[in-house]
């Protein structure tokens, strides 16, 4: 048997499981750039706890030691079901046998794609450096207009959208800012510092049980954080947010709600759900399309409840394995088992020794949570490398509140603008080199 | 006595040393960045060695415990000598009664201040990274082009001067280039990567012995450099270079020839010589300005043999102390005793286990020389945090030849589009954030 032809659109937790495990399978892997990340500890990086290359791992070297794996950078523009190919922005395209679509998502701004730029998100590397920078002007500009006018506004954060992401950014931003950041501004009071977290449901970490939602509440709260429930956003502006009726006056939104799945599924033409998810098959694959898969934050799946698995790593991470596993046996429709998938729990954490775990029966919260939140993520990066860098590096933070990762750089001038467009964007290219200010 | 107000332009280790020993007058540190960075590992940055944070601090937190010193991120655009004050660009202007100028310089391109955007210098931390960026792209776009079309044009790397940047750089890239990177790009064949040294003058690390700059030229040469002596580039176009009456096609040089101090000199209105730096007096102050230092790259101040002193990091360093000095003891200028330095020897590194080194009257290569290298650059890294990362990295890579921080981002859309002038510089707004296509 001639070997099967296998691309994979994505280089995510899906998309780099799946091509871990096809062994004998000609395999071509497409990113739209030239690493994977560790997506949970994004946070960090746009924190300054963590250096970029602490969570993320470049792609051919992940697969130097499988030669059936071929990398490929570009951007996937369409995909051709008719003539087999997907059509790529720089390259030729690319044939397949068989096809595994895990594109990842965006966040969602519901409806007011226009607020993305106000209210960046934080889904890719290339985020975290850009929240990372704003931070960090935020601090410097505040820290400069005291000194001169002795202005009184706070310095304020907002952070739409009350799950993980949301809970673990505020959290971050507060200790970040009030007990590092503190001592390196000195015209800034600590208390000028204002960290608020708008959920529009009735509690943070919708996902959790609710006891655990409401200490989670407790200790962001106890930490300095606002929280503001029951409102959604209703509009992004420049200068501030509209929380239900409330107006806060705000440079710093940051976008951590929804998820919205890329435009590239728009050109399989199968039937999608709000959003924009493809309702798969239960071997995940789309009508009519044997081998044609869709994995990750791309797949509506459903659970054995009848409820749609949630888009995380672990999900992405099984679908890939079981993905895998059907062109390894190069199993026939009608031959393959469901995917299945057993929840191993949830982790989230808040700040220092601050944690909520929640796995089958047991709930857990605070140091215990947070310790086993520790041990998880390091397990869970890739190579040993990285995990003496990071145990190290969060030692270090523990220890003395000095996150490592602080730097701006300048800018300098004439270097050739480069371009480039997105399939998932709009086609404005943007600056995302550190400035001095941030327009 | 009132306390002196101190103001110091730049945070390199002129300015930064001068800072650290000023333990009396109240001192405004003035960068156009955040932080400070140890520059002759930056080259290590340029080729994905290092990660940015392994060899750069921020300002702010440096000076955490000196509360007489308050740092300021702005741009300075003119000194103002009978107002006594310096002017911002953001910033409202800043009175000093003592002034300590340390701007640092960029690179030298001989009246032809066109060449920069077509071969980058390697000065800064968003130097460094722009370098690595076009790298890592012109990898990915040989490997691509090889894939598709069997194309057989050279992957070429050009290096324009032989000092120890350009050596260094050399060096590095051939390893990565050809040891590291290799197994990633299965379409590459090793020999297909060349890396030309360019040197204008008749040898390479002019600042050594002689016969140490021949042992340099025949490890430069055994590792697989191109290294091409007495010819200057005459001119440098996108496609590439003109060295002497050969043209080398190249899309991929990068500047490490001469030093050009900072037009922010201009507005001193004193005497400077040919590269633009300022004739100090004997105690680093201008004319008629027994309280306006100039120290660092940007003085030009003469050695006991009469000859200029280099702008070298133990130079700036020890100006910077001198400096401190003289105003800690409010030192009239004629109870000034001259500065005076002291050679301590100098280094360079060319690849793994190979260096040269000159230390008085000691002249060693291989890898003596290396390990030497190793301790002196290592002991001289700031905090024992850097030091750790920076020693676990070089042994992983020494180990490994896996290079850690081969990152490229992709380009989101959707962003405003931040603009900054550059007093050193034009003013075009340039687009460093990674991308997939280098223009």
């Amino acid at each position: 048997m001639a070997r099967t032809k296998v691309v994979i659109i994505g280089g995510g937790f899906g998309g780099m499981t799946a091509a871990r495990f096809l062994r004998d399978a000609e395999v071509v892997l497409i990113d739209r750039t030239n690493h994977h990340v560790f997506q949970p500890l994004l946070y960090q990086v746009a924190t300054a706890a963590l250096s970029p290359t602490d969570i993320a791992w470049p792609l051919r070297t992940l697969f130097r030691s499988q030669p059936n794996v071929r990398v490929v950078m570009d951007d996937v523009v369409s995909i051709d079901r008719s003539a087999r190919v997907v059509r790529l922005r720089d390259s030729a395209p690319i044939a397949f046998d068989t096809l595994i679509v895990a594109p990842g998502s965006r966040h969602a701004y519901f409806g007011h794609d226009e607020w993305e730029a106000l209210a960046p998100g934080l889904k890719t590397m290339a985020d975290a450096v850009y929240l990372r920078e704003r931070m960090l002007l935020a601090f410097e500009e505040a820290e400069r207009q005291r000194a001169e006018t002795g202005m009184q506004d706070r310095l304020t954060f907002v952070i739409v959208g009350g799950g993980p992401t949301g809970v673990e950014l505020a959290g971050s931003l507060i200790e970040i800012g009030r007990k590092a950041m503190g001592p390196d501004y000195p015209h800034l009071r600590l208390e000028d510092l204002s960290i608020i977290l708008v959920e529009a449901g009735p509690r943070v970490l919708p996902g959790f049980d609710p006891a655990l939602s409401a200490k989670a509440l407790t200790a962001l709260e106890r930490m300095g954080v606002t929280v503001k429930l029951n409102n959604p956003v209703s509009a992004v502006r420049a200068d501030g947010v509209m929380v239900g009726n409330e107006w806060i006056p705000s440079t710093n939104v940051v976008w951590a709600a929804g998820n919205k799945a890329s435009p590239l599924l728009n050109t399989l033409a199968v039937p999608r759900d709000a959003n924009g998810r493809i309702k798969v098959r239960p071997d995940l694959t789309i009508p009519d399309e044997p081998w044609i898969f869709v994995i990750g934050d791309s797949a509506h799946c459903l659970d054995r409840d009848g409820s749609p698995l949630p888009g995380i790593a672990p999900v992405a991470m099984r679908e890939g394995q079981y993905v895998a596993s059907v062109i390894n046996q190069n199993l026939p429709p009608d031959q393959r088992s469901p995917f299945t998938y057993t929840d191993r729990g949830m982790l989230a954490t808040i700040g220092r020794a601050q944690a909520v775990a929640q796995i089958g029966p047991i709930h857990a919260s605070g140091f215990l949570a947070w310790a086993l939140w520790c041990i998880v993520h390091v397990f869970f990066l890739i190579g040993l490398r990285n995990r003496i860098r990071v145990m190290s590096e969060w030692t270090w933070y523990y220890l003395t509140f000095k996150p490592g990762a602080r730097l701006l750089f300048e800018q300098p001038a004439g270097r050739p603008h480069s371009s480039s467009t997105q399939q998932t964007e709009a086609t404005a290219v943007e600056d995302r080199a550190p400035t001095r200010r941030a327009a």
